[in-house]
């Protein structure tokens, strides 16, 4: 039976660009389980309402609904064992965490700051006030103000990349040899921005930037036949 | 036969203050493995010239010698393989390189910039010289101006910890339920800092503050016992 996973879409039902959602995306595919996507917008909390708050990625598993993207990971480790693991041991689990939040608090704040608008252009016609109105109050400006010098501004989140440039300069994913969930959790922020935005966050001789040629090949190419933008 | 590990010392002999060294002595505590340790000064490059190159931590094993925090740690690993894992599997491999190289290229360079007064003032007359000349050249001003303002700027760093804060509030050591390789990588920062100097780098309440004092504990209290400021 396959597992049915909620994510966020854009204007177009096929355009899923959330970075969290990637995370689960890319992981259902690690595990090779059967996935079925159905597209969300942000103002349809009532369909999520069974998990208790309003947020994707959600999962449903036979009568089990489970929510966020690091619990979400959890979970298809315990449950899948025999499956390739997403972590590498109980020591790469426990150091996933630190990329989720490095990641998190680090580097996806810098980003958003460069494709604000560009994620607003391609919301469904409901989300758009919302959105606008919540990102508007949290920056304290308006989306065009928000994005309007991120060329100088990119550097900043070239530069924080940093410690992944410098693993990526010595080994082919940050899980090693192989791609594990810290791959997804850095990848997730790539296929967010490459859904929304034609903006180029890296340099095109950044090793990072080979990396993520790897991450899009993935599982027959599931990144890279994503609806999105060629970067 | 114990290993012999040459450890950047101070005017005493006893103030070991590298932060490299450290994550090499921890390692070594992790592993069980006896060491014998050598204060070794920045100008006796000849004493560790086997190795080809001219920094500590240097370990010798029998006739081998080894140079590189990081390669000591991938040694340790593969040539004691019985002893507990310092990475937990090789996902944790992987992923400690990364933290190795957040620590090496977020951190470690705000942190320099609070303390380069105090490591110069406990250093050995015939280190202080080439310390000052070689630190003034790279910061481009006296260590007096470097470190003048760091009451201010000593926030910088407390934001750059944040993804290891996320990681303490969750889970007791960066590796889990216990201290792996990526503990020792970012307590060496630490045992850097208490080694030279009282300035405060915490807050008290900070959850990374509570995770130092756990760290300062292990194996009879290695950290808290040696020649340092108590905070």
């Amino acid at each position: 039976m396959a597992i049915t996973l909620y994510e966020l879409a854009g204007a177009e039902p096929d355009r899923r660009f959330s970075p969290y959602c990637w995370r689960t995306r890319l992981a259902l595919a690690h595990k090779r389980l059967p996935v079925e996507t159905l597209p969300w917008r942000f103002t349809e909390k009532e369909r999520i309402a069974p998990t208790g708050q309003g947020r994707v990625p959600v999962i449903v598993e036979g009568d089990r609904w489970i929510s966020d993207s690091w619990t979400i990971a959890g979970h298809l480790e315990d449950a899948y064992p025999d499956r390739a693991s997403l972590f590498g041991g109980e020591g790469g689990r426990a150091l996933a965490r630190f990329v989720n939040n490095w990641v998190d608090a680090v580097l996806q704040p810098i980003a958003v700051r460069l494709v604000a608008l560009d994620i607003w252009k391609h919301l469904d016609e409901r989300d758009k006030a919302y959105f606008r109105k919540s990102r508007e109050e949290r920056f304290g400006m308006t989306l065009e103000q928000v994005q309007a010098d991120r060329d100088q501004r990119v550097t900043e989140l070239r530069q924080a990349l940093t410690p992944a440039r410098l693993t990526l300069e010595r080994q082919r994913f940050l899980g090693g040899t192989v791609p594990l969930y810290p791959d997804y959790i850095l990848m997730g922020m790539f296929m967010w921005t490459r859904g929304i935005s034609d903006f180029p966050l890296l340099e095109p001789d950044d090793p990072i930037a080979a990396w993520r040629e790897r991450m899009l090949d993935l599982y027959g190419g599931l990144g890279r036949r994503a609806k999105g933008y060629p970067v």
